[in-house]
């Protein structure tokens, strides 16, 4: 297909795509003629991936071309496909004075052995989860530290069900799984933070029930 | 305190705290003469929080300065504090095919409705939501499908959870329950995203463990 085809397929203008080809996220289309190129199913699905990872999963440029560069590598196994990923998940650091974020490692690191998580330490997330706990630490959320638990509860049920699915996957003989790897752990990111959006609304409905408008009478259902 | 003082101790430098008080997200410091301003705690306490918003939370500016105008004007309810940060949270719409996007928002809605969630369907979270699972769709996670109820339960527990906390907080009288309340949601999103990255990395090296390093006896404890 031309570029005009492939933009309208992907939703993705034909500017956008030649900034994406320069940049190294999308192989070039094949040249046909001197004023023509031609674009495949590759292209397309390729480009749904970046966008994937770029508009739902949140990640820059270079983030999403080395998590392409990782899925792409034949033989990876499949934990080193989760480091890469979990690295382009990094975030800045908050400025924090070094012993509060001490204090947030120490619990953090307790949590993940009163879980039995085997980590190796060097992951980005385990520096997100610190940063995250002091930050709240600091602006006055103490007692957050005793939610920890049920934080780490409810991480580890998802975790379980994705590690299923990927099992599954693998036995069926699944041959781009390390895509479907990267693509479960970024855009399953995004879509746990907003069913938590939605669970939160729920909770806050039942508990904090809007006024009734004037005049309604008391009890109405709602 | 001047402002080379409110610098060091926020972390932050002076020229990103006058960008701040130009955008409106702090309060500008008292002119006390010709060359000199000062700044207060409230001026630090307020730093802490934008930076929490945009450095842990990744928000943009222009919904840092949303939240915080809701989370300053007296006496809105709590339940309107979380609609407020909860559009801060917004993400870029893919570019998806319209019977695509109707498939997934049904799924939604049947998710919804199976978990009895009260929804007003004016929250970005119910499109993040559906965009994040017509995508995951779309390049080619359709099992995913099957494991969204376990998704919603993680969900539901932390939602619960948190919002423990913020009944215990109105219960002790808290006078900054709106501003915990966004924290807890932006940041507590964060803290939640890392500890499902950490208990990834662990189902993974149970399931997956790396290979021995080469000479190693098999069955070493790891």
């Amino acid at each position: 297909m031309r570029i005009a085809e492939l933009s309208r397929r992907s939703g993705v203008s034909a500017p956008t795509i030649k900034f994406y080809v320069r940049e190294g996220l999308l192989p070039a289309g094949e040249r046909t003629s001197h004023n023509q190129v031609r674009y495949s199913d590759t292209h397309l699905h390729r480009l749904r991936l970046v966008r994937a990872l770029i508009d739902v999963g949140g990640l820059s440029i270079a983030a999403t071309k080395a998590a392409l560069a990782e899925i792409e590598t034949p033989g990876r196994p499949l934990h080193g496909v989760l480091g890469v990923v979990h690295r382009s998940l990094a975030r800045e650091h908050p400025a924090l004075p070094e012993e509060q974020l001490a204090a947030a490692q120490r619990d953090i690191d307790q949590l993940a052995q009163r879980r039995g998580w085997r980590l190796t330490g060097e992951s980005p997330a385990l520096r997100n989860a610190v940063d995250a706990l002091a930050t709240m630490r600091q602006l006055g959320l103490d007692d957050l530290a005793g939610i920890l638990d049920e934080y780490a509860a409810a991480a580890e049920q998802i975790a379980a069900a994705e590690l299923d699915l990927t099992v599954q996957r693998a036995q069926q003989g699944d041959d781009v799984l390390a895509e479907k790897t990267a693509i479960g752990i970024v855009v399953g990111g995004a879509l746990v933070l907003s069913l938590l959006g939605l669970a939160q609304e729920d909770a806050s409905a039942r508990r904090f029930p809007p006024p009734a408008p004037p005049g309604a009478p008391s009890g109405t259902p709602r």
